[in-house]
């Protein structure tokens, strides 16, 4: 299962490497039956020649590719700094992938991977669906998929580092249920999909556990504006939900921002946690609960665990899946007896 | 003055570009008078093999560095998707590099970029000092920086995409002075020492034009806690100044704050800006003053730059200094009467 390289091409052809390379590189010296043989080779092992250095595996940097999503970028630098770092260490070169709508897509960056031979890449999840996966598989790219429990197929080119989203959820509610507090909303965060799964499965699970029905998630536009519009007009006719759980700061801003000018106030009439921390939910009034994820560390250990999947052996029982423990940081919006 | 190639050493040592390809290769067939000869070439012409593809320049795909702060990655997403975007479309190939205190130098960057020779760098503003810049001239790297005014050494190598804070701080305070306001406190912003620089400039003129001194530049530790801390000790025996100016929106947020915990209300007895905008300055109550600068732009810009400066003849008279325009977005933190 490891990588295609120039070498297997040139075994399973029975050939040297130089005329491996020759045939890649078109030069006109080939027998026309050697480069047939080249040229099956090739195409039966799925070899794809480095677009940058032709042939010339054999000197090569350690290249990483980096892929994550435009929009998530402003969300994750912390753990892009922690990526950096960890590959300055190990003298990686990185080359630096962002998806978009309408300009680059998953499909091309894959594209791109692929010709330019990376030796490993770093998925921000959510980034891709499982059949894009399955591409970076075929060529047996070692990967870690960074943020969330990556779901889809895995082997041993596929790392993890993840926070247990579902946990944190069913926990969270566990503890809610047991206080009385059974008025839960969990609003939609579009830039996030796979977190949102898996935030409602806990809060579904905890629900289930309390012989309860879960039907408090929200589904709006993304962003704070659309969400503030959507709660400003929700609280018209509408009492707040005890409890409002968002994934990010602007969503948890928004109802709380939303809830005091309908004349609501936190925690008293809603309590309100945002799963991710940021800095600003320390400097909004009143000060928005969170949690605290090592989100910096999470990038180190991702870039870390590349790193061992590189140099190790394939078959070795080496832990591919690291979850990422968190802690609640509790400020003005969630009553006193819900964290300790 | 154009970059240093194979070619170059090829004809400087008259030998053929394989030859040149051996010497640097390691190869045996080079006779030992002919590998002197291409070495002394190197040497004088100060040539940098390509540590990814000796020798290959030949076919090679154009790989771009984006070199920024650790610390200002945060800051400059937006502008960073800009870059990304338009560098998809040229299929260039974008290598990061972060530089932050202890792990990853400056100096350690610049070594990296010349030995993977890079065909162009974009830096981000008051990352480097001006030996460092220096090192990358001396390689004829073209490069764009973008951020604020750059007012190191400039040849046609260097490109410059900005907006001009001095002339934006000169306008806003001669305004205010105009209006009767010269209790005016700018805060100083250690991540952003180029740009607080040209602030200051823009201020001492305006102050200066109408007769007058200006001494308002505080300097404190950086980011919201330190700033936080420092004017709620400071507002225990002062009153806040009948202006506040900031560079970015935590330092805004924290004399907001501050000020408002000590009984002194914006716009009333304060007025806030923030000089870049964030969307939590939107968030936040009362609503902060700020400025539109089309950060996503400016990033297209300066790839697009770029792109122009690896193709275009050298000497050709094309602007390379493209200033960005900004527009003041009043909220609720400025009197009516400040951008109207």
């Amino acid at each position: 299962m490891k990588r295609i390289t120039i070498y297997d091409v040139a075994k399973e052809a029975d050939v040297s490497l130089a005329t491996v390379s020759r045939v890649i590189n078109d030069s006109n010296v080939v027998r026309e039956d050697t480069r047939n043989r080249v040229q099956e080779a090739i195409e039966k092992l799925g070899y794809k020649p480095n677009a940058i250095a032709q042939g010339l595996a054999l000197s090569k940097t350690t290249t990483i590719s980096i892929v994550m999503s435009e929009k998530l970028l402003a969300y994750n630098t912390k753990i892009l700094n922690g990526l950096m770092d960890v590959a300055k260490i190990y003298n990686y070169n990185i080359m630096f992938h962002t998806t978009s709508k309408g300009i680059s897509k998953m499909q091309d960056v894959i594209e791109s991977i692929i010709k330019s031979r990376v030796d490993g890449v770093i998925l921000f999840n959510d980034n891709f669906t499982e059949d894009e996966m399955e591409v970076l598989h075929e060529y047996q790219i070692p990967m870690v998929v960074v943020g969330a429990r990556f779901e889809g197929k895995k082997d041993e080119n596929v790392g993890n580092v993840y926070v247990d989203f579902e946990r944190l959820a069913y926990d969270l509610v566990r503890d809610l249920i047991e206080q009385g507090v059974d008025d839960i909303t969990l609003m939609e965060d579009r830039l996030n999909l796979s977190m949102m799964k898996q935030l409602k499965k806990g809060i579904e699970k905890a629900f289930e556990d309390a012989g309860k029905n879960f039907e408090g998630y929200i589904s709006y536009g993304d962003g704070y504006k659309s969400s503030y519009a959507f709660f400003k007009d929700y609280f018209k006719d509408h009492k707040p939900a005890k409890f409002n759980m968002a994934f990010r700061d602007s969503q948890a801003i928004a109802v709380m921002n939303a809830a005091a000018e309908a004349g609501f106030h936190s925690p008293e009439d809603l309590q309100i946690v945002s799963v991710l921390d940021s800095k600003y939910l320390n400097m909004v009034r009143p000060r928005i609960s969170s949690y605290n994820i090592p989100e910096y560390d999470m990038g180190a250990i991702s870039m870390r665990l590349l790193t061992k999947m590189l140099v190790s052996d394939r078959d070795q029982d080496e832990n591919r899946n690291i979850e990422i423990s968190y802690t609640p940081i509790p400020r003005d919006t969630t009553k006193e007896e819900l964290f300790y």
